[in-house]
């Protein structure tokens, strides 16, 4: 491996829902056979402690802990430590007395990194969660530059576009995908922001809803490499150079930052 | 055929370079060909009368011409009220003594309609041309409300989002592809803007480049409608209710344009 490539995961499993005890130790297993693969960022499903589909707002909350207090951050902290990894999940995170947001904490070898709140709520998370109310941000680990959003963010590219304009180079995305679309904007999110993507997304039913798996990583050119089926579980694992998503340059005119019309698009902004 | 529903097509054509008058002869064919299927928009490749490959500034501006009034616009309104047809076109557009803008022009049984200036210019037309200064806009078109871009735009979501928030519902883009990204783009866009795409393209080869085909026509929700192959000419058609582009609700509760963070996005207009 040379010296600034790195390996990179996505767990594609099956949460049992509202046993966040018996998901920890899924967890834990994961992480367990990542390191046997010398993997250095895994990233895990949205809300995979938990489940997803809730009945009720009061569900989610006693499904939800706090990030970093929380039982599911604490222990991955000590594993991230334990295997040297970076970890990124999805967590139902409960904020004082009432508030829930669909959240993923980061945890690397040092400790906790810092969470994300997701800002696109999709259908009944509207009843169960707030929204985030910070834009994406990135996280420098070492070797690499790191994003996170959560699943129905796909669905805005400006979510993406900020994350790589603050200089991300690895977009992770975990996810509990229903709708068929989000594998393929995510080679489009590659290409357009060259950076790379990891989609860790579940599968199951969990009563009306099913998950849809194929869990994928992209390069910067949106080229797939690494995927899962629709149906099941466990790792997808890719070698990278995460120095390549810092090549901006599509032609060697064509720098994809400085191209933007940034004095056209106050459009954007407007309701 | 509904009385919402409309014709939409492309034309895969093989411009000659620089030879205008020849050119104007094979975009009158195609007019023909289209009127015959009861097209009702035609869609040309980016700069389809001149050709692309320039050698020099001097030679894209004596192969330009003004907009409404070079020979090409002048003769498609003609053409557009004899067949009934709404045209996009790609064009050099010569202003004033030094300006050439990579334009499309659109024209339809009632004239003159409008012309889009390129803002994202690609590899050496930033030597040959002037980028346009006023972002992309939409027409209605009684069936439907359009909007335009040309080719490298594919690469800038943002282009694509300001005319889906000015209410386009079919994306025309005329364009001179070498790279192999803006199929996959465009199939994105659909999804992610809920709108039509055609996507129009050229094929042959001018010195050093050669242009890839694959035009295509995309539904709202990605789905690819015709499309044609990397080396052969003529037209693609599909038959669209555009009025399905006005449903921006991916869910009950997910509007796609009210779900947008427009409070988070300021990101987006920072240099």
């Amino acid at each position: 491996m040379g010296v600034s490539n790195m390996k990179i995961a996505a767990v594609q499993m099956q949460p049992r829902f509202a046993q966040p005890e018996k998901n920890r130790i899924l967890i834990r297993r994961y992480c367990e056979r990542a390191a046997k693969q010398d993997v250095d960022l895994l990233v895990y499903p949205e809300l995979c402690v938990s489940g997803y589909n809730f009945v009720s707002k009061d569900q989610v909350f006693n499904l939800a802990e706090s990030i970093p207090d929380g039982p599911t951050t604490t222990s991955l902290i000590n594993l991230a430590d334990q295997y040297q990894l970076t970890v990124v999940i999805g967590i139902a995170e409960r904020e004082g007395l009432n508030k829930v947001f669909n959240s993923s904490a980061i945890v690397n070898p040092r400790g906790f990194v810092g969470k994300y709140r997701k800002i696109h709520l999709f259908a009944r998370e509207k009843e169960w969660f707030q929204a985030g109310n910070n834009p994406p941000k990135v996280w420098s680990l070492g070797k690499a530059i790191i994003g996170v959003l959560v699943c129905f963010d796909w669905a805005f590219p400006e979510a993406t576009r900020i994350l790589m304009l603050e200089g991300c180079e690895i977009l992770c995305l975990p996810a509990n995908l229903v709708l068929p679309y989000a594998q393929l904007a995510m080679i489009s999110r590659s290409i357009e922001n060259r950076l790379f993507t990891i989609l860790a997304n579940r599968i199951g039913t969990e009563r009306t809803l099913t998950f849809t798996g194929r869990s994928q990583i992209t390069d910067t050119h949106g080229k797939i490499l690494a995927r899962s089926g629709k149906d099941r579980t466990g790792l997808i694992v890719a070698e990278i150079d995460p120095r390549q998503a810092r090549n901006k340059m599509l032609t060697p005119t064509n720098n994809i930052i400085t191209d933007r019309r940034v004095d056209l698009y106050h459009r954007l902004l407007q309701p």
